[in-house]
């Protein structure tokens, strides 16, 4: 039986690191790579994290193939990969906004090609090949998003993919729920933390951000993620995100009153409840 | 020359970690401690963080008195404090409002006793002694806030007592402005974090928050910070923490507009300029 082959487009964070984790393990596939930065390519190609660096028609050939672009550009992709992979094969991605991939994927898939919608839970805020580390995923979860056609070979494949990279696996979300959680756990926090730092700079009268305690940094952190891939997140996730958006506003409009009513009891409250769930994470 | 005793009242974090940063130190001062928590006073007194255990009364013969209590207390204290010190004495505190704690401490000091009100910009979500740490200073600001009655004698012995600890000394902010700045960078952010936390509890269909990266526990970090300390602190910089509150809601309200309309570009701005400034830190 001939090694299987791997084709990941997208050499980014998530594709990078994927290439490098699966370098060198028993059991993986050879590996060939995608990506219209020539940078990223060169750099997979000279850690090894590649075989061989192709076109995107070429990753058709491959058995699996992970698209690891950001959400929007991975709907064309997924298209046009799905299209054109050979029956047997197994597409795949790794986005953060899961039902319109799913239906996009199952829609172009051709004859004997599966879909398996994936979502590594791991990231950091930076991007590029430069970013990736072999250890990205190990001990983080990989959520797939399988529908009643999804086929369950195929999932089984995905799994067996992740696995190699130190994932824990088998975990399973169907992709509505998947867009309702991560809007809230994700998708608001990084909403939050946007508006939060750009409010500061329309103050009328500047304050040193700087002079903040830790806090403020680690606080913000997750607003320096790239922008482009972030709007793409919550654009493609938009109604999700708008109803998480209105439920956050809601209990932050409920604390403001209490704070402004000095209603001490409530405060403390709300307080105490939120630090009783972040301590139990 | 008898050797300076310097006397901290409230041996949590910020105390219990001044008194550990000053042992041992080359002209530091002695060390008296007073405590409502006898857990805090007999670990300071194991780890010979101070050289004795004693009464708020007692207190008010030292040198120096740091008054290291939540901001709520620290008015009483310091006025209590501030009525029985001798003459040529200094009291100061660590709160992280200032206003109010420098109208009291100026309004009650006996005849040749010097308020000077001070914020060592350091912290961490723990508290009590068993969180303390003698490098939490180092390398960080300690900001004093005089106001036009300060001693200047009084002030130099404030930062001097700081330097020691490894703080960066020298910083100076009115009251009022070092309020509102705080308001922004560290009380609302606090505010924030609650209030998103806080939400995920109200959700009808609850979420799995641990399924979330690094992101969410990063970003939620500091609503595990002391819920009564941080209701004082927000009730005592009420006026400061709404106008704050009300100019992020502002912007999110705005930022959300974008989103539910589908502005690309308008989106990518906000995301951009707020990784720019974050960036920039």
């Amino acid at each position: 039986m001939p090694r299987e082959r791997l084709g990941i487009l997208g050499l980014g964070l998530i594709g990078g690191s994927l290439a490098l984790a699966l370098k060198g393990k028993r059991g993986a596939p050879e590996v060939w790579g995608c990506d219209r930065n020539k940078v990223h390519l060169r750099q997979a190609l000279a850690k090894g994290a590649i075989s061989r660096a192709c076109a995107i028609a070429e990753l058709a050939s491959c058995d699996i193939v992970v698209v690891c672009i950001p959400v929007r550009a991975s709907l064309h992709a997924v298209s046009f990969l799905g299209s054109r992979m050979r029956s047997g094969s197994v597409l795949t991605d790794v986005g953060s906004v899961k039902a319109e991939i799913v239906r996009i994927g199952e829609r172009f898939a051709g004859k004997g090609v599966s879909f398996v919608g994936g979502h590594p839970i791991a990231g950091t805020e930076n991007s590029g090949f430069s970013a990736a580390d072999p250890l990205l995923f190990r001990g983080r979860s990989f959520i797939a998003t399988p529908t009643q056609r999804t086929d369950e070979e195929a999932l089984r494949r995905v799994d067996r993919l992740w696995k190699l990279t130190g994932s824990k696996t088998g975990f399973r979300m169907d992709p509505a729920t998947h867009d309702r959680v991560f809007a809230h756990i994700s998708h608001l926090p990084h909403v939050v933390a946007y508006a939060l730092v750009h409010s500061m700079t329309t103050l009328r009268s500047p304050v040193p951000l700087g002079c903040s305690a830790g806090g403020f940094r680690d606080f913000t952190r997750i607003a320096s993620s790239n922008p482009d891939m972030w709007r793409d997140i919550v654009l493609q996730n938009r109604k999700e995100v708008m109803r998480a958006i209105a439920h956050y506003r809601r209990n932050l409009d409920a604390l403001a009153r209490r704070i402004a009513s000095s209603d001490e009891r409530g405060i403390k409250n709300v307080f105490a409840k939120a630090k009783k769930t972040r301590d139990g994470l």
